[in-house]
């Protein structure tokens, strides 16, 4: 015994999403149907919009339904001739909510992992490769995450950048602020010291 | 800063479902806008064909797109005479999975709950009581959850269906097969004691 196909395929479809298995798929499509009908189909809606009108942004390749995105778009950045380099779109996010940087973002979607067949193209490094020799870049920041394929990434950018003779930074590593040396990780106190500034 | 205005309806789209906070309908939203297109606009064609043609099954009120649910119009099933009173869908599909019954089922879709204000009536009660009162039925079964909610729910549709003079079970509370005595807990040990059958 199956649910009703429309119920069935619902559920099926949910499994498309991260972190979601047969179960959680269940409840999401009972609770939509039993409570939420009105905030079901604004999902629908969002899902379809967005699929079909969300593309990459020309610049900085982020998530955006225009040519370019806010931020590369904006005219108070337009002479900023810092780039950023993030994984994620929500890097971009956390960045931004930070306050601290005005410059513009590169977003690769993704870092490096032969293993997945993910090389330099499909993080637009190519894209990357064509702006550095612009020359509208004079300095390069590496903010990929500080994970082993992060920190690959990083350097083959930073190899990429040099052959342009760019400036060239990556983020500082180090204990975060508000934590407790006690529980900070060897590698991570390791590194705040390696990278240890003089007052 | 925010995301681009399709993105960001998208991921507050997603907050509707259970379970599903800022960071999860994130994800959600990246992961499909990287990776799934297909699958999200699938997501998409899906909950907008279930939100608007699903409603319930006239008989045992489960979630249906036609005018009786599969286990209603079964013509194995009609002269069945036992009805059996789950809370949600999904409990007909793992009762049906078990094998064991072959009765009609009547779904209340949630538990009596008066503080979040779910009477007897948002239950389907109402049409329950006349279909007791049809004289279909000569046996109802109380399959509710085994919580307080759930126990409270049976007592009141036993109340109910005593008065059409019916018989009346409920399932058999105790130690579930497979598990060990040592870790069961004792309200349950209690109860597989007091019902006890002679070998």
């Amino acid at each position: 015994m199956k649910f009703s196909p429309l119920v069935d395929e619902l559920i099926q479809a949910f499994k498309v999403l991260p972190g979601v298995g047969p179960k959680s798929a269940q409840r999401m499509a009972f609770q939509l149907l039993e409570r939420q009908r009105a905030g079901g189909m604004k999902l629908g809606r969002a899902l379809d919009a967005a699929m079909t009108q969300v593309d990459h942004c020309r610049d900085c390749r982020t998530f955006t339904e225009e040519e370019l995105c806010s931020i590369c778009a904006s005219p108070r950045r337009g002479e900023a001739r810092q780039l950023c380099v993030v994984e994620s779109p929500a890097d971009v996010l956390a960045i931004e909510a930070s306050g601290h940087y005005s410059g513009k973002y590169f977003v690769l979607m993704g870092h490096l992992s032969p293993l997945d067949g993910i090389g330099p193209d499909d993080l637009g490094l190519d894209i990357l490769a064509k702006r550095l020799a612009s020359g509208d870049v004079s300095e390069l920041i590496l903010a990929t995450n500080p994970t082993v394929e992060g920190e690959a990434t990083a350097h083959y950018i930073a190899e990429l950048a040099k052959q342009h003779e760019l400036k060239v930074s990556r983020i500082a590593h180090g204990v975060p602020v508000g934590g407790e040396l006690e529980y900070v990780d060897g590698t991570t106190l390791a590194l705040s010291f390696s990278g240890r500034q003089q007052v």
